[in-house]
């Protein structure tokens, strides 16, 4: 481990914001990804000074700095493969700004996005991007992976919402990048650069967001499938439509079950069930989009079919799709559901084929999968459940992952959706970017020469993710 | 002039593709700007291979290429500063692909916007962003400024709509930048770099784009304001009430005395007109946003306040304001309209200030200013209606738009709307963006490292833009 000058960083910080303790930097090891790797300290900065202060130390000494907002990522960003410093951005949390009139707001990096919209929400208007892990996600982390959520096929992903922001570059100097405007075309717009690039470029210690309305009226509809195939040819069609849906979700049967076991739901276990939604300020426009797509699903065989407008009717719809996450975990005891191969997209017309197709790969390599996701952007998430203390499982997912990721690239999809690469997605990336590696390479060689901020993720990333890490689970040989 | 070797031009893309007449070098030496300067030779590709030809050639032999589309724009991008080859696009100009499945098209760089528009509209789609010149605006030459138009308010600008690119590298290299998918969070997303890189960076040589339903209904509407103060206000109500216009356009008193003028129309003239549009699939949806904004118009004091669903009257409605362009041309014999400080963008509560600086501006230095633009997305243009034959006239015009561009920064506006930047904002761009001219240095260096793609743009712009190039008027002394 590389000697870091704590006393320094103390004078940046002062002493309640600097931790060495070795349980301390275990935690800070990990996400919710299956990798860790130890850091050498934690730091919460306060300050954008302070930020400036510690990017300066790091860059004169070649100490290797991760930001770090609410640890929900899913593939490993945030694991310092290489050591360093993680910059615990959370103790930046302040709301700067709620401008009514210009329609934006500013925010530091470490406010969770429910904490923003709550602080929204007495306005009339929410920050639409919002992944599952709002609870604890910051802002800044929601940046530095360009995540998205349910509503994202109506109201886009966390780029679209960015409008500008202010960046510590990794030599310690502040720039303001973007506008507050709604429109701009004053050069390379290099804040939405930013937004994705995993903490490999600059540390966002300001960022200015757009909101929106908060509707009027919000209708939210399910409909069951006999097959994953006429959920995944609904969802196609709904989106050739022109519908707009305001979310648009899949579960299968895996899923379905899940829920079933952990809450009791008593939802039907169908091959995979629709859940659907509209939202406006007139309800005549609600009922149209909820009629089309009732109609559609109704047409390719969707049984069952049934929306309200209802609050309480709609949290029992949503109910199931929203415990998923932690229903997953309890499907079999002895099964834990990993963040693997965990999210993707791919054109809306493959949908079917490839719900298909992570049940097909799933089966044949003897692990569990699940197929459910934000349909309505082509996004499509699984998780691998599996028993990790086998070395063998390991090596199943590791070949099903592989497979999962060859079909996505061959129908045009992409490695990942709203989660980001991290490790555990870097051999599909680097296989599915081939061609624009080297520019990734020389933009950051160019703005971060000496290869400090979050070294060793994207075009960096190690191809093996089972052995470029520990994992976070006892592995028996 | 430095040599260029035209055989070796004529081998890559054919004789009949190659100019170098003095009579056409002049054209191409100049957009809708106020700027000229001569290039070396015109070149049309027809194939990606024969860009790459053409760059690598260029590449080893520091030769300047400037991607040109439709030469519509009104600052100067594609003027050939320092000389070398004018890449003129048009000749890649083929619809490839409109898959209504997966909601996107792939297209060459040279398509019209409105032909693509054509080619959709069977379909029942449309491709937004389209600026008020689609009739001969490239999608290359879009991408390069970021453009966007009337409808930008609901459907957002150019880069909005991209969701990947095929891109030529300075040193031929093909590149495959974003994805075919609605949502993606795979690394830097550099085909949102390219957009607004003005030709800096690389060669669009295909671009993916999305689309959206053609709405069912749509509704225009007019109100008439006794001051700018009043009109101004009115946008900013419209914005901050979250009301969805599908277009809000300010004309001033100049403008419309100008349209009288050329068209006699016999509009109203008074101090400013708001024309405001919305639309979708609901009538009754519409008529709640054309309700909202009649009624804060006419708290604003609106006055002739009038909505029509009929297609004539929208025609009648919006003709003014589509006219406009030409008519300031015609505003007064002895005075050319100039796109001098044409396109900026402040934030919604500064609009009705800004407009009156405009004015304000104009009266002091003895020239005529428009004020006008898509005020729903922020954006205000103007042009500077000036005897070009006097050079006083240049110098008051040099100081109007300094004190223009200082205005709209003070109130954290931006430099470009949705124009660009290309010479004539090269002023008030690199003030804006003092503290990021270095990073986009870095990266424009990391990527053309040999400085071969339109050099003396953007970073490298040229601050005096009165005396950077010749001016296509004949100044007297």
């Amino acid at each position: 481990m590389k000697k870091i000058d704590e006393e320094k960083l103390r004078q940046i910080v002062g002493d309640a914001n600097i931790k060495t303790d070795p349980s301390d930097l275990y935690i800070y090891g990990s996400d919710s990804s299956v990798h860790h790797a130890m850091p050498w300290a934690i730091v919460r900065p306060k300050t954008t000074e302070q930020v400036q202060g510690i990017m300066r130390y790091a860059n004169e000494n070649l100490i290797p700095v991760i930001a770090r907002g609410g640890g929900s990522g899913m593939c490993g960003q945030t694991v310092p493969v290489m050591g360093g410093i993680i910059l615990d951005m959370k103790g930046m949390n302040k709301i700067l700004e709620i401008n009514l009139e210009d329609v934006y707001c500013r925010v530091e990096p470490g406010v969770v996005d429910d904490d923003l919209n709550l602080a929204l929400k007495p306005h009339g208007v929410f920050f639409p991007p919002t992944p599952a892990s709002s609870r604890i996600a910051t802002i800044g982390g929601e940046i530095a992976n360009n995540a998205s959520g349910v509503r994202s096929v109506k109201y886009g992903a966390t780029r679209d919402a960015v409008l500008g922001m202010k960046v510590v570059l990794p030599n310690g100097d502040l720039v303001n990048l973007g506008a507050r405007t709604r429109v701009e075309a004053s050069g390379y717009q290099l804040h939405k650069l930013m937004v994705g690039s995993e903490g490999t470029l600059g540390i966002v210690v300001e960022a200015t967001l757009s909101f929106v309305p908060i509707p009027e009226f919000r209708c939210m509809g399910v409909a069951n499938f006999n097959t994953l195939k006429d959920a995944g040819d609904a969802i196609g069609s709904i989106m050739a439509s022109g519908a707009i849906p305001s979310m648009l979700e899949l579960v299968d049967d895996v899923a379905i079950k899940a829920v079933n076991k952990t809450m009791n739901l008593g939802l039907k276990e169908v091959a995979a069930a629709l859940i659907f939604e509209a939202d406006g300020m007139v309800k005549e426009a609600v009922d149209y989009e909820i009629n089309k797509m009732k109609a559609i699903c109704q047409k390719h065989n969707g049984e069952d079919i049934y929306a309200s407008y209802d609050p309480k009717e709609r949290d029992k719809i949503f109910l199931g799709r929203k415990s998923l996450f932690p229903a997953l975990s309890k499907y079999d005891d002895n099964l834990a559901s990993t963040a693997l191969a965990d999210d993707m997209a791919v054109p809306y017309s493959k949908m079917a084929e490839m719900a298909g197709k992570i049940h097909e790969i799933a089966d044949r390599h003897n692990i569990v999968m699940t197929a459910y996701g934000h349909c309505g952007s082509g996004c499509m998430h699984t998780k691998i459940l599996m028993d990790t203390r086998r070395k063998d499982q390991w090596e199943s997912a590791r070949k099903a992952i592989t497979e999962v990721y060859e079909y996505v690239r061959s129908v045009n999809g992409t490695t990942s959706a709203e989660h980001g690469i991290g490790l555990s997605k870097a051999e599909s990336f680097k296989i599915e970017k081939a061609d624009s590696l080297h520019l990734l390479s020389l933009i950051k060689k160019a703005i971060d020469p000496n290869n400090i901020l979050n070294p060793g993720k994207l075009s960096q990333a190690p191809e093996d993710w089972v052995t470029a890490t520990n994992l976070r689970y006892s592995v028996n040989c």
